[in-house]
């Protein structure tokens, strides 16, 4: 009886087969794989008992037109799983033990693995989790006809040197030293950190040491880590308002609380920080260039927020997300040359100077931090990938940085000065543009007729026409929003810009 | 007045600038960077007071020993920052408007950067980053004579084919695709996804398509993110006891709950977590070898721990950490084939199977799961870096990935004989080592008078001797511990085997 059932089962297996005739050309294991996976089907669904004895494996293979020696690889693979077990001198059976696997509530009787529903699970995700899925920020740039005229914040990848790159990965790679290829730095490569630090000390006058340099995949996991180093759920952080998304997204998925500071002409309004949360743990400030509106933060209100940092004992985060790209004077010296206390820690990223794809960026901490630094960003995730680390270290120490940095930085300059240009002769009346000495972006302002729009819609109707150009009220929270639309230039191929403009300019008019 | 107070400041600076005799030959910058940093420094303390005016720059050039250009190239960085303003006509001032700057919380009166302490700030941690620091794992393996003998989870990457890896990295980055470029999938790049979830099928029977594979940079990071998505603060974990401790560091990151669930001969003790946390959102589990203790989840323990996941309405995160290595027979088929509810989550990890400084894993999302989990890992850190991704690609499409597992699996299976030979000669009656189909280490059992001594002990001892032993204690939390002390064989070559088993034996017959 148990034989014939399992023989009559068998038979039903066999159909499950796919072609086992035409698989026989590509050799015995897919076949084996599939009668496994049918027997282990049949088991879990009932259809053959505990306790059913299999048929010889003889029998087994002529049942189903296969191999002996493919029934043996997986009667031996169910066995060594224990969906079957052997019986001394008895041949094979299904293995009695499942069905009393006692379901875990105790509540029903039938063998937990019987019922299979085939329905996937509901969804539940948990608040913080709902929280990260609709900070989501889709990419703004969709290929198209028009693009990349004019996403904000992308910069022109087309004349990256991607041969001397090249050349730089294979050459690090080729024959790397033992302590490259085991890991090891928390921290980052430590070539990598010297070079950022002597990048740092002379581009940016920000005073550093190659200690103090953590390698990160950017900003934002600078930010989350910070977050996670210094910050209990709960605790509040100052927010530029406006700011960028990416910014709120890691703060908000660090499940701290964020105080929106506005920005005016001087940068971020530290009184409004300070009348909002005066206790608050962290700033977190542009200062050399705040994203979007590309304001420097001024001297006084430096001042009053490294004061306000001592007083509340909070940290400041420094982000000088482009500082690389200024085409007019020098850069005002970070907030990090004015600290003596240590209280601001510096991030920065080589994404936008090399290229986005790149996800490498650093921050430096105070030295105080230092070691906490480190044994945080180990304890979350060991350490920073290797393989682009010691071709960047090259990248820096042989002036290529230096080099591509000056080449990009005309570049830029020349295409805003060609935007600027191109914007005053196809958009006035509609849209006024003013030089900024920095960055990768404009704002214009909407005006005459378009002032009475919302820049939303603005921004979808261009979008509908294949011109990206985000709305401004968009980057900001709350009820005081400034109208205007983000222009992005630094990606625009010279032939490409008026054309785009002509374009608008139709738009705008209809 | 005003110009003799301005002047006599002017020499206590000049007494700050460092040998600018010995500087002038390597260009003037430097020089004017340091006469910059001086006047701030003086303005900052209150040394040159608000409102003082400043001597003409040819007199101040002369003053300071310095070139004229020297001096105005500082005093325009002055300017520009702030600290000083011109009056036309009338020369350049100490900025008047800084002693204003009121402080913030209205207390003091005298000027905000007037009292500019320069002791450190106070470090106080978040709670969570008490937490996070505390789980730090140092380095188990110091570079000496004896490493890397018996580091436990180390591969050998002596022979990983750098060469050709090179000449892939060079070959995917000499001209590279614009979408490679800008980065772009949260989810990782679409070759190597493909290529991992061929594998996947292929190597491991996992069920998944391409669309379900995310590409991080470790178990780290999948655990992190699931936790985020899934699992908010204060919610519970199983989590296996002993475990990987970089596991237990990055649960304790992400601010939840941890469940200690003992492990038998037939893995995790589903019925201990139901008894413990039967509310519990996750159940950590490495099904195919446990670490470190390498037993195998019985079928029985699957079928029971998805009855109780479909109860319970949680989540399993199936680490397979080193499926790759298996010596004898084939590796169970993953929790995630058995599971037809979609609660699984698939875990590995690259950094073993090619070289551990390469950082990249990957997660199977169940299907329901997959646009959430891309939104979240973009909102904490937009995309994997795109480095190695497309040479991954390549070393798995071309096949160089399967013929290096197959080296690797060779030589790892020949040096866990050799051990096992070499032990039962040098450490018989001290230590005994039983046999593991899979895994990168043996767990060694203390016998007659070791057996006496605590594991930590022992550990410690052959620590002082320079070889690496980890107490198997150690891997556990609460009291019930085994004792043991593990010895990765896979990294050490063959030629040190022996020798570092007979120093082993001097240490432990002491």
């Amino acid at each position: 009886m148990a034989r014939r059932r399992g023989k009559g089962s068998l038979l039903s297996l066999a159909i499950r087969l796919s072609k086992p005739g035409a698989d026989r050309g590509s050799g015995e294991a897919p076949l084996a794989r599939q009668l496994y996976a049918a027997f282990r089907a049949a088991i879990l669904e009932g259809r053959l008992g505990a306790g059913d004895r299999l048929p010889a494996s003889r029998v087994l293979a002529a049942d189903l037109g296969v191999s002996r020696n493919t029934a043996l690889s997986a009667i031996d693979q169910l066995v060594s799983e224990g969906y079957l077990e052997t019986r001394r001198g008895s041949g094979c059976y299904v293995a009695r033990d499942l069905p009393d696997a006692s379901p875990p509530d105790g509540r029903s009787t039938a063998p937990a693995f019987v019922e299979h529903p085939t329905a996937p699970a509901p969804v539940r995700l948990s608040r913080r989790g709902r929280g990260l899925v609709s900070t989501h920020i889709s990419a703004a740039h969709a290929p198209g006809r028009w693009s990349p005229c004019f996403a904000p914040g992308l910069p022109d990848s087309s004349e990256f040197p991607f041969g001397l790159w090249a050349r730089l990965l294979a050459r690090s790679w080729r024959h790397p030293q033992a302590d490259l290829v085991q890991g090891g730095d928390p921290a980052g490569h430590p070539e990598l950190r010297r070079a950022i630090a002597d990048h740092l000390r002379q581009a940016r006058g920000v005073v550093c040491e190659a200690d103090q340099v953590l390698v990160l995949s950017g900003i934002r996991q600078a930010v989350d880590l910070t977050c996670r180093l210094l910050l209990d759920p709960g605790d509040k952080v100052w927010l530029e308002n406006p700011c960028y998304p990416g910014l709120r997204a890691a703060i908000a998925a660090a499940a701290v609380g964020i105080a929106d500071v506005p920005v005016d002409g001087e940068g971020m309004m530290v009184t409004r920080g300070i009348a909002k949360a005066p206790r608050a743990k962290l700033a977190c400030v542009a200062p050399s260039h705040q994203f979007p509106l590309g304001v420097v933060l001024s001297l006084q209100r430096r001042l009053q927020l490294l004061a306000w940092a001592r007083e509340a004992r909070a940290w400041i985060l420094e982000d000088d997300y482009d500082s690389e790209f200024r085409y007019q004077g020098r850069p005002l010296a970070p907030l990090q040359s004015l600290d003596r206390e240590g209280r601001v820690i510096y991030v920065g990223s080589l994404s936008k100077v090399l290229f986005p794809s790149l996800r490498v960026g650093y921050l430096v901490a105070p030295r105080a931090l230092i070691a906490d630094f480190r044994k945080a960003r180990a304890a979350i995730d060991e350490h920073p990938p290797a393989t682009p680390q010691p071709a960047l270290a090259a990248f820096f120490a042989e002036g290529h940085l230096a080099a591509h940095v000056r080449r990009q930085r005309k570049r830029y300059a020349e295409r805003q000065a060609r935007l600027l240009d191109l914007a005053a002769r196809h958009l006035a009346g509609r849209l006024e543009l003013g030089a900024d000495p920095a960055g990768l972006h404009l704002v214009a302002r909407p005006v005459g007729a378009l002032a009475r729009v919302a820049d939303i819609d603005v921004s979808r109707q261009l979008a509908a026409a294949g011109i990206v150009a985000p709305a401004l009220s968009n980057y900001y929270v709350g009820k005081q929003r400034r109208d205007g639309l983000l222009l992005g230039y630094a990606a625009v191929p010279e032939a490409m810009m008026e054309p785009a403009l002509k374009r608008m300019a139709e738009v705008l008019s209809r």
